[in-house]
């Protein structure tokens, strides 16, 4: 999610795509076998830009040169809004999926990485949202389904990447050992 | 590590930096109270490049701006071989480290996360490498002490970025629940 995302001084923004956010965390929902990666924005002009990098992997020369590329980037869509998504999400599965946030502090709602994977195993539809910038809104999170707990390292730094803590975060939830 | 990795055709080529490489793997370095991150590569250009990229965090504008990213690129060090860390980590721990290689593909050798978590308690000296561009070459990797065995997402696919595979492997090694 690029909105609604902090900055550094906590203010609600939109921000800008990076284009590695979009091979990394794609080459991560393939690999952990997630349906879809939608990547939201409200400018229309970056999502143009999404659309031709994604086409350029997906149809373009970059399917011919690297297909293990391709099969990660077409896992991309492109929406609007956390809301569009909630809906299409909603109309594919015949229910309502329940949003999940993530977040590097700890939220009194937050619940550990072990239980969230057993509700998973149920199957039901499930967005597990990350925010990019300094992370999603206070009030995105207070309206989640559910806030799952900070990634923990072996210190008290928590600044990951996006790009780190959605491999770590799907590794945790859907990897094998 | 951008020498000696692979490209697509299997070759033994030098890698270039990618900028995004050192923010990445450095705030998960930081995140798992990894000592130090070397970035190994032979091209004298590629090595001053990385120490402007260090610098400016470090010492220049961005250590005031976001200390936090400070904090992470100090553990960076720039160095022209793997030969040349390993003595550099055996002069500065007494003995000789053990190198660990990983790697999208199984090796015949492969130890398991589980295993290796143990082994990393015992406190001895340990370099664990990343290859570049497509993986760290057969050579290098026969010549590790040992090789991690590959991460297992929920498909076949083996195709993480390595600002991925690293965040993973250090969580697999160093996270707590």
């Amino acid at each position: 999610m690029h909105y609604p995302v902090m900055n550094k001084a906590g203010d609600v923004i939109t921000a800008a795509v990076t284009n590695l956010d979009l091979h990394d965390i794609s080459r991560a929902v393939r690999t952990y076998g997630v349906k879809k990666f939608y990547v939201i924005t409200p400018l229309s002009d970056q999502r143009s830009l999404v659309g031709r990098i994604v086409s350029h992997w997906v149809q373009g020369m970059g399917a011919t040169y690297n297909p293990d590329r391709r099969e990660a980037l077409e896992r991309i869509q492109v929406e609007n809004s956390i809301e569009e998504v909630i809906e299409k999400v909603r109309t594919a599965c015949g229910e309502r999926p329940k949003t999940v946030a993530t977040s590097a502090k700890k939220d009194r709602r937050s619940i550990g990485f072990h239980d969230f994977r057993k509700k998973l195993e149920s199957g039901a539809p499930c967005i597990i949202t990350f925010g990019t910038a300094w992370g999603l809104s206070e009030e995105f999170i207070s309206s989640a389904d559910y806030v799952l707990e900070p990634i923990k390292g072996s210190t008290d730094y928590n600044h990951l990447s996006v790009r780190s803590a959605a491999s770590i975060i799907l590794d945790r939830l859907l990897g094998r050992d």
